[in-house]
């Protein structure tokens, strides 16, 4: 069982933030995401991709901001369960609650922060009868560690983004790495493109367009993949079919933990502290709504920080809260780290 | 007359990000700030400090953050009316507002947005009984334009961060800086205090501790100050004197104009768009309050683009506002300029 402090759901920058806030008032977290790693829709969709209007910075890529925020909230040592989504919320008679994953693992938690973003990221799958039958025994809807790919046959199908920067990616170390989509274009950043085209060049990658995977075959784990490629069927041996079809975000599970949901966002009290109905259980960030309500991230970040401060304050009833400036107090970690701005010197000049 | 969409009274931070949040909705900006500077609190009192809780920056001083935040709204044009204070606001019949300042500088607006930190800036002055009557004479409380200062012969108090780094700045431009200070002992940087031991032996600052400055004399405009050091009392000929004993907020004259005040805070609606309780008039940032305030920078950053919303639903009633992206929709200046995030291309591979 993971205990902690505030349990984050959802590990995009809203969340990872979150870490941040808590730590300065020496609370824990541990975050939960779909995913497996942490970002959210910055890693997943658009790591690439600058972004304008996060303040202080005229331009950062998505997977650089990522980057910054596990960098700033490393000292507060976080937990993560990835690759998992939060399946049940219970509330405990002693008022903590208990979240258990579509995986079973137990987290306990002193408060809840549903920072979900659009809701999970679930992949498009192909409609393909008996692919359930193969989830996780041959074929995957996400790369959660590369190595387990080395010098094994990977057949990835989709012709977006994220198809084409695998394919690059695996083809260093598979044996084999066959992209399948089912027209000839690819649409993808330019350079991933003509990144594919030299690899395709050289024989890394082989090409299968316009093509589709129409069948899985196997005994207990996938071994084949039937196709159809100019009017003909045929197998071909694999062992890793990737449908890379992107990725449609839903609240699931969440929508049944007895919270107010308008529109697919969680309802939250944005006059004090972006607290859902359910006391201890807060929403921050693009999941949750209220009267004026912009999805953007730097709004995360103030919803995050007001969440701290409740959870600070139902956590230590009646104690007086000083706010402490980061350039004035520093920052100590967990880890025993400690930043700080360069102490004034009282010195005599003569 | 300077006329523009949203008057914002401070140029902090959060008054520097609500011109780039106002931009993006194709709303013009114009910010009053008593201080000669941008940044607020940031550049005039800790420009080299460090700020530990920005979200996506690990660590980042408070003079870069303001230069980040100046790049980020270059594209919408801000206009600056800088070393004035905001005197009066008069809303006028047709709901627009007026806003002089304590030099007679007149501002139209459709909004005012009240960015002013903890207040205005004033200077703590020395009790000198005469130094009114050479206050921009002579007497200087903050440096607006160092080439004034040039080939003259400067004095300068004060025994911190700015009275060492002024002295290190005009050794290099006046022709003459005497240090005077009342004790021996400085406060500062190590770094500051270091070089002006330097300067001070290579004959380029002359010290004078422990002294104090404690008369004024010149006809019309300053010409000498009276020292007095080792119970001796005597006058040094000087072109300007430069008190930095630092600075104190005050709400001042905005504490006339009709808001609801809290303890030296404005009140605001939080559960919607930080309006105060005159319609059109908003504070963010630091000088607002409602429950569960934080005086955080991060926090008046969300504010700014929740008062720009409202601003716009003002000024654009029954408009359907639909959120845009910047990665997905780019940024458009005011300028001609663009930024957007690189096009995807549709390119066949063969």
């Amino acid at each position: 069982m993971i205990t902690t402090d505030i349990l984050i759901i959802g590990a995009g920058p809203t969340g990872l933030f979150a870490v941040f806030e808590a730590g300065l008032l020496k609370m824990k977290c541990h975050l939960i995401d779909a995913l497996p790693q942490t970002g959210g829709q910055l890693t997943e969709l658009y790591p690439k991709k600058p972004i304008f209007d996060i303040p202080g910075f005229p331009s950062i890529n998505a997977g650089e901001l990522v980057n910054n925020l596990m960098e700033q909230i490393k000292q507060f040592q976080p937990g993560f369960t990835l690759g998992e989504t939060a399946q049940t919320l219970t509330k405990l008679e002693d008022g903590t609650f208990e979240v258990i994953t579509n995986k079973g693992t137990v987290h306990h938690a002193k408060a809840v922060a549903i920072a979900g973003g659009l809701g999970t990221f679930e992949p498009r799958k192909p409609a393909i009868e008996n692919i359930a039958d193969y989830e996780e025994k041959g074929v995957e809807y996400f790369i959660k560690e590369p190595e387990h790919f080395r010098n094994k046959k990977v057949v990835i199908a989709g012709g977006g983004d994220s198809a084409l920067d695998w394919s690059i990616f695996l083809a260093e170390i598979a044996s084999e790495v066959t992209l399948i989509h089912r027209r000839n274009e690819f649409r993808g950043a330019l350079d991933s493109v003509e990144k594919v085209q030299a690899l395709k060049d050289q024989g890394k990658i082989k090409m299968m367009t316009p093509a589709e995977v129409t069948g899985i075959k196997g005994e207990g784990k996938l071994s084949a993949i039937t196709i159809e490629k100019d009017g003909e069927t045929f197998d071909l041996e694999t062992d890793y079919f990737i449908p890379l079809f992107g990725l449609t975000p839903k609240l699931g599970d969440l929508a049944n933990w007895g919270l107010e949901i308008q529109k697919n966002a969680i309802v939250v009290n944005n006059a004090l502290d972006y607290q859902t109905n359910i006391p201890g259980v807060y929403a921050i960030g693009d999941i949750n709504t209220y009267p004026g309500k912009l999805k953007l991230i730097l709004c995360g970040f103030h919803e995050a920080t007001l969440m701290c401060q409740s959870v600070y304050n139902m956590l230590n009833p009646g104690k007086k809260y000083v706010l402490k400036y980061t350039t004035v107090s520093g920052v100590d970690g967990f880890d025993g780290s400690r930043k700080e701005a360069e102490k004034s010197v009282v010195k005599k000049i003569d």
